[in-house]
């Protein structure tokens, strides 16, 4: 039977490509029926397992996004890629380059390969494409690999939104005191250093770890491993430790804590959603753009004029 | 007359050190009458000149901030400088690096520097950033530079916070495809790229050149200037620079309008927060808690329970 929102969930759950094509659209264009249908897929989400690659720009993750995908479809696990690619204004678009790099994989059938573009609102794309992957996952697919690019809140974004977090850096990075400066160091797993060929790369895995051997830990200790993707050297491994940090997960109950983490932030984006749609009303809105003059002649200040359209929205709610 | 939250506001308004270092302070521990302090200042506000210096990690942003406040104060002008500093919870606090790096600007009284930690919450971070140059725009400082370390949703935040803002970049930040896609291009109003004496420069300055010709405008032209802020090379003409995008804000009538997206921001902020901690009661908080495992059992969704939640807050407001 087909829905209002044009997305036959059956042929979803087969995972039917034009169908989780046409749904991902309908999160992220947030069509009328896109929370429905969300509602309606979430009991069949929870069962894929969750990637992040993360790093900044240039350091390659999309060819370990490839060659991950890859090695679990030689395992024959279906894989679902979303990837989140801030784009500049000139271009409008998801960018030629990663395109062409992810074709091999995208000619497969078993690999669902998405890009999602910023358009000047990442806060917004990350919990657009935390839906994508709530998609990718009801459809069937076994991981979900979500890469950004980027170095602050995305990332920060990525880590809560994946089981494994997964932080890629070359030896043209900078130092390790720049790596955490970047806050990377808190959110990773594990490290992967690519193009682990080039000069200086020993010296940075070295730097790394002499941070690392910093931080405090009872449990899981992150490790640096090395790559070059390019050519497909030390996949195997990466695959190895993810399925580590997954089975440790597993162990100590912490995956579980982690969902539960994702749905409580889940549950307080939507109640700050719909409270802003009830407040910046049409009327409310005017009442900004005429009082806002005044404020600019120092005249009124932002706090008394927020104070001023809470206390309307409250005579509102009391009528 | 000291007021509760124990800053001396006629003290603030003559710029005295201590008394502006205690109202940050105040302003960054949320601590009680933060809110009424920056009620009581907000009609100080206004006069400063807005700066952000942004770019990747490593590209000399602390450098570049440092000269210019050098170049300013001999122009006997006074400069406030906010550095908004991503930090590993490993340190629990701004590194050394930059805190010696800025020791000679941090000698002289007419500069006034302070750090803030991001401590796992980027979004908050922009916000205290941005009420800390409130701070030292009512302490009389003229000119007021906000660093920001990453790409991402920070240079965003920093961006709408500045009158002028300006990217730093190194021939090492990779090809000008990665700029773009790290979005630095659609806030940049110019382009510092800096280390201009290592291989490549000329190169990256022809990329960025190139890209920046895409752009259609019919207003202001970003421009890409070269720099060795190490040695000083390239800072009047980066002060230059500044003034005429300045002045061309100015003439367009372009300053008071970001001054007022500014402010509608501002005040949407306090909308949300305000709705937020109304929202969250601790009985709303503990119906949440006991909620949740029939979610993590797929016995209910999200989106049933943040209606619940919703549904629960309204019928509060009618009682």
């Amino acid at each position: 039977m087909l829905r209002k929102w044009e997305v036959d969930i059956e042929k979803l759950y087969e995972g039917n490509r034009i169908t989780v094509a046409r749904a991902i659209s309908l999160v992220e264009n947030e069509a009328e029926g896109a929370k429905g249908f969300l509602k309606e897929i979430f009991p069949r989400t929870g069962r894929g397992y969750r990637i992040g690659i993360t790093g900044p720009p240039g350091a390659g993750k999309s060819t370990i996004t490839n060659r991950l995908a890859q090695f679990y479809r030689k395992q024959n696990l279906e894989v679902g890629i979303v990837a989140v690619d801030p784009t500049s204004p000139f271009t409008g678009g998801a960018l030629l380059g990663d395109r062409v790099r992810m074709t091999d994989v995208e000619m497969d059938e078993g690999v669902f390969i998405r890009s999602m573009a910023s358009r000047g609102s990442l806060g917004g794309l990350s919990k657009k494409a935390s839906e994508a992957t709530d998609v990718l996952d009801a459809s069937g697919k076994d991981i979900i690999i979500m890469e950004t690019v980027g170095v602050g809140q995305s990332e920060l974004d990525v880590a809560r939104a994946a089981d494994t977090t997964v932080v890629v850096l070359v030896p043209e990075s900078g130092d390790s005191i720049q790596a955490m400066k970047a806050g990377l160091m808190e959110i990773a797993d594990f490290f992967v250093l690519n193009k682990a060929d080039r000069a200086g790369a020993e010296q940075a895995v070295m730097s790394i770890k002499m941070i690392l051997n910093f931080k405090k830990s009872d449990g899981w200790v992150p490790d640096v491993l090395k790559a070059i993707a390019n050519e497909g050297i030390g996949t195997p491994e990466i695959a190895k430790k993810i399925a580590e940090h997954r089975a440790y997960l597993e162990q100590q109950g912490e995956l579980a804590r982690k969902r539960k983490a994702r749905l409580e932030e889940r549950i307080r984006e939507l109640v700050a959603d719909t409270l802003r749609i009830d407040f910046w009303t049409g009327e409310r809105k005017a009442m900004l753009s005429s009082r806002i003059e005044s404020l600019m002649q120092n005249r009124s200040t932002p706090y008394d004029l927020a104070q001023e359209l809470i206390d309307d929205f409250r005579k509102q709610q009391l009528t």
